[in-house]
């Protein structure tokens, strides 16, 4: 594991030296396990920052309290640990280790108390964000990666296979996202991050969560679910029928589960991320729904569940082999329901591969 | 409710006012919680984020598609919400509703890409943290606060009391946790947020969470534990001993429950909130184990477990009444074993009141 963070590190920092940067700045979070395997407890106030620079060996900064943890993470031999005791000036013990007119990347998620104490400890210096520096930092995944971004899919489409087998009807959407949470950590999941279970017309909000709502014969049921399995994450989405669909309903079906294919053949190494999304929107608006698409096509998944690349107008950078990111085109028709279809896909030299795969078609639940 | 968080955004924006700055600027966490009771679902990339400033509406923008949640917040009806949409620059969109040369308060946890975006978009706007501008924001609890703290206290003292009757002896840390997690939840906390179980030398290591190591016999074993019940934090700590404790074992948890016991009774209105810490280190030093007592003594609570105030060295503020803290202090010994005792205090006119109040004598445990 050593040389697979030392590689890692020498990677970035060769690509921050491209970009112009002095370096990288990396806090708890996704980055921080990428490049360490080092995973605090919980991210706090404290500062817990990895320094990357070109001609140094990195240093992880760590509150002393959490010196002996750190210690223990699997790329802990690959970096230096220094610690800080409450009532020091943390900013002060970064400054010491920094170039005091260096230009860093910052990881996205860094807290801005964090940044500010930094960029306050050293006026001279100046920042950007990970994803505005080196968007792709993380986005291509290595075959171990890959694979455990496959063995999570696989998992949801095994937690979709026995869910449309319990009773709808007369349950609570509440009660069904705890079955779903259940059935993720039943399949191997360590960490369940979100149950969406978005019935008849609360289907047409994306993002809604669970409610109290009563599942009645006749709705559309949106079932968005995912979390992480061996570090690395799943998020599936499949709309359900409870009992008899209406024409409407199967044709609004019919053309998502359309531009979330055709969406799907269009991936292949070159082609720019923003095409991806066009394509799904071009099939939605041919069949007279585009303006009920309200979000971007998909998002990169790996340590987290949202992260580069992402798939949205503007993003003109290309695909390359070994991204992995969501289809998830939807419509959503405001006080009636919405249908979503959601696999993750990774790139490769042939085109896509998903890496969930449950049928597309319009299951009907009792 | 709604007059509840009109209340709270008009003092935030008059003691804002006072300190010189134009506004606050609140993203999702305990600051945006405690402003408008809206949690979306996740916290991600995409900017959402509460404007405050004198003179002016309070403004929400949120990412278009989480808008029917925001909307749903208890205290939607004392802001105006805007959506921006996917593809769109929401830094712009906020851009146009602040001061180009305003300085602002930024919540701690917002994420560095956030503000780095705002930087970006006005050059003239300067920024500085919640907890350096406004440090007792939320520190002072009103009535209804205190009383969901004490609520969530007396669950933790009644998690204690069951988990002492449970076996230690021949079972793994990892399995005591998963007993503390589940007896939480039983007791009404809708979040665990930690269950540390440091059973003998992993007990020297303040944040050891869990582990595989099996207890045994002589070990004395540090149990951490709390998270969310009705939206406010429970952390209480208590340190057991499996079976009969050697003479310096003793000696080492009476002068912890000593420090703990001389820091409770120092708390009073007015009081610098060093000088709890001060009194705490006093005791510890005193007996000999300066050294060993290696984190400050405790940290505020509230819709969060880490928020000022902080009872550390150097926090020269004064305990005012309301405020809800944790007086935690402990003794390390590398290799060997550690203590540590804590409970949640309120500042009340007359000293402090435990919020939680299991017994501090030592516990043996089978």
């Amino acid at each position: 594991m050593t040389d697979l963070f030392r590689h890692r590190m020498r990677h970035a920092v060769a690509q921050a030296a491209d970009a112009g940067l002095t370096g990288l700045l990396v806090t708890p979070g996704p980055d921080l396990t990428y490049f360490t395997g080092y995973q605090p407890t919980a991210i706090t106030e404290r500062l817990t920052v990895l320094i990357l620079a070109t001609g140094v060996e990195p240093q992880l900064i760590v509150p002393v309290l959490e010196r002996p943890d750190a210690a223990e993470a699997d790329g802990a031999a690959a970096v230096s640990i220094s610690g800080w005791a409450d009532g020091a000036d943390p900013y002060a013990v970064a400054a010491r280790l920094l170039d005091p007119e260096g230009v860093y990347a910052v990881s996205d998620n860094a807290w801005a108390l964090q940044l500010l104490g930094l960029q306050q400890a050293l006026p001279g210096s100046r920042y950007t964000s990970m994803t505005a520096a080196l968007p792709m930092l993380r986005a291509v995944k290595d075959a171990d990666e890959v694979e455990r971004l496959a063995s999570a899919g696989a998992a949801a489409d095994a937690v979709f296979e026995e869910i449309v087998g319990v009773r709808f009807a007369g349950r609570t959407e509440h009660e069904i996202g705890t079955e779903l949470a259940a059935l993720l950590r039943a399949h191997g999941h360590s960490q369940v991050d979100f149950t969406l279970v978005a019935s008849g017309p609360n289907g047409a909000n994306p993002h809604h969560a669970m409610s109290e709502r009563v599942i009645a014969d006749g709705d559309m049921v949106v079932l968005d679910f995912g979390g992480l399995k061996d570090g690395y994450g799943s998020d599936t989405t499949r709309t359900v029928h409870v009992g008899e669909p209406t024409a409407e309903e199967r044709r609004v079906h019919d053309v998502v589960r359309e531009a979330q294919q055709a969406a799907f053949e269009a991936v292949r190494p070159g082609v720019a991320c923003e095409e991806i999304d066009r394509v799904a929107r071009d099939v939605i608006t041919r069949a007279g729904y585009g303006e009920h698409f309200i979000h971007r096509t998909g998002h990169g998944i790996g340590l987290t569940t949202h992260e580069p690349p992402y798939l949205v107008a503007g993003e003109r950078r290309p695909l390359v082999p070994g991204m992995c990111f969501s289809i998830e085109p939807g419509v959503y028709l405001p006080g009636r329901f919405g249908v979503r279809i959601e696999d993750i896909v990774t790139v490769t030299a042939d085109g896509g591969r998903r890496l969930n795969d449950s049928g597309r078609d319009l299951r009907i639940v009792a």
